[in-house]
C-alpha cells in the first residue's frame, strides 16, 4: 500500500518573476528565502541530488543514510525539510519510506534566479 | 576616484552540473550551501531585487536604506555578505558605496538548480 502525505508546497507560494526583474515585495522575499534555507544546508543539497539522480527520481530512506554518513533520524530530520518545502514527496512502502523528487519544484526556483 | 574591493566570489566556485544530473559530492555541497546562505534571508534577497532593478543594475547605499525599513549598519552587513557571495561588487564614489550586480552570478546559481 502507498500512502502519500500531504505537504506544505512553499515553492508553489513563490511566483514566477525573476528577482532581478523588479524588486521584490516583503512578502515575496520571505516565502523565497524559506524556500532558500531549505536548499541552503549541504547535507539536503546531497539528499536531494541523490534523490533526483536516482532511477524514477525517488529513493529509500535506507539507501541514503550511508552516501552521507549520518544517523537516521537526522538523514529522516533534513529528508522532512526538504518535503515541507516541496521539493520532495514521502511515500511508505512496507517498512521503508521513499522519498520523490517533486516535478518542477526546483525548475521553479532556478526560474526565479534568471537574469534574462 | 573609484574604488573597486577584491571580492572572495564563492559563486565562481561552484560548478556547473546540475544537482539533479549526478549526486553532489560533499564539496560542491558544501560550496553550494554557502552560495544558497548568502540568498536565504527576506531582507538579502530584497536588496539583490533592488539593486538588480535599478540602472545598470547599480544602486547607491544611500537609496536602499529606505526601502527595507532597516538602519544603514544592518543594511551594509547584509550588502556585505551578498558582495562576499559574489553576488554584488562595491565601489566607493564620494561619500557613498555603490553596490552593482555581477553578471552571470544568479545565472550560475540558476543552472544548478534546473532539471533539465
Amino acid at each position: 500500500m502507498t500512502t502519500m502525505l500531504a505537504v506544505t508546497d512553499v515553492t508553489a507560494d513563490v511566483c514566477c518573476t525573476p528577482l532581478v526583474r523588479e524588486p521584490l515585495t516583503a512578502d515575496e522575499a520571505e516565502q523565497l528565502a524559506t524556500t532558500m534555507k531549505a536548499l541552503a544546508d549541504p547535507t539536503r543539497l546531497r539528499l536531494l541530488s541523490i534523490v533526483a539522480a536516482s532511477e524514477d527520481s525517488e529513493a529509500c530512506v535506507c539507501d541514503l543514510i550511508e552516501p552521507v554518513g549520518l544517523s537516521q533520524p537526522t538523514v529522516s530530520h533534513h529528508l522532512k525539510i526538504l518535503t515541507t518545502a516541496g521539493f520532495l514527496t514521502r511515500s511508505k512502502r512496507g517498512t521503508w519510506a521513499y522519498f520523490k523528487l517533486v516535478p518542477g519544484a526546483l525548475d521553479r526556483v532556478s526560474q526565479l534566479l534568471v537574469a534574462s
